[in-house]
């Protein structure tokens, strides 16, 4: 599936769930509207879940949403971890869509010894030392990593010795991992310099 | 300039700026290591900048900077305000990039009365009046948006209205913008979901 079409695939989801249950048919231009996509994009993206639609009728919703969460392995809930509960931490932690997006929080982790014990949303904070023996005990596979940049290849490394394979990486560090760990960065500056690019080119 | 050229040419500049000063150039052999891209990648990205290197020497690594900053319409600093100071706010605030980036953040807002003048990173807090009456003043068309969910489109109608141009919205809630308006959304359930797709294919 193009990389494209991947990262439009959650966008579909959400957009198909914020809709009201008494939608049961979605037509291709109604979820492009909402999804803010072009709607041969839609039909083409949706066409690689075996996805057709029925003309003058468009798509059954649930059925839609059953394809998209089977299609993005969203189909057991994925046990995650949080390592480094700093406000960024905190922030995600808080977060009330993980259920719903098909994630669950098993802990959250901070080196800081004095942070040991605290209560973020439920859950209390633990130590490095819990971490590498909750990812072993859980089977975890995906990390969520808010650590300063100065701690974020350390952490990496730990995670991927007790068997993490996908890295969700808020630090602004660029991580070194090996070929077979997947890593996601999510860069406030790059985010923010992309944002300028289009900015710039428009008053241009 | 293709969407994923313009994505990666962040990634190049932050991989140029963290290298020594000693490093007077650069192949792409080895700035493709660092980034983690194709180097074939690299030389097509750095074509469109005009950019075309030396062979068997590569690129003026400070050179090649001013043209990513050009490219990225990073010349003078972009005025920034940051509205919402919860947790994710105030990670934001507290981030320490923004001015080797090109950026310069004018002020934090907030709706919560009980939390203007508060004190993060060297900001007062301040009220959603001064956000109209600075936007206007310091003339930003750059806004990064952290507020809840329910609060968000409110906030950016507010925004937009006073003349900012791009977005950067981390609420989990898809903002209906006009055309003229360049909103760039980040949300943890997307890239999760994006990371669940890749490992869910590799466990296939």
């Amino acid at each position: 599936m193009p990389k494209a079409t991947v990262e439009r695939l959650p966008l579909y989801l959400q957009c198909l769930q914020a809709m009201g249950d008494s939608e049961t048919t979605v037509s291709s231009d109604a979820l492009a509207n909402i999804a803010g996509v072009n709607s041969a994009n839609v039909r083409k993206d949706l066409s690689y879940l075996g996805s057709h639609g029925v003309r003058g009728v468009g798509y059954d919703r649930l059925e839609l949403c059953v394809q998209l969460r089977r299609a993005l392995g969203l189909v057991d809930k994925w046990p995650v971890v949080i390592v480094g509960v700093g406000n960024l931490g905190s922030a995600l932690a808080n977060y009330q869509g993980f259920d719903a997006s098909g994630f669950n929080v098993i802990g959250l982790y901070d080196a800081d010894p004095s942070k040991i014990g605290e209560k973020v949303d439920g859950h209390h904070i633990k130590s490095m030392e819990d971490l590498e023996l909750d990812i072993k005990e859980h089977d975890v596979q995906m990390a969520i990593l808010t650590t300063p940049a100065a701690a974020a290849q350390a952490v990496a490394d730990t995670l991927i010795n007790a068997g993490v394979q996908s890295i969700l990486n808020f630090a602004p560090a660029l991580l070194k991992t090996p070929e077979n760990v997947n890593c996601r960065q999510v860069d406030l500056a790059t985010e923010l310099q992309i944002l300028s690019y289009y900015q710039a080119t428009r008053i241009a």
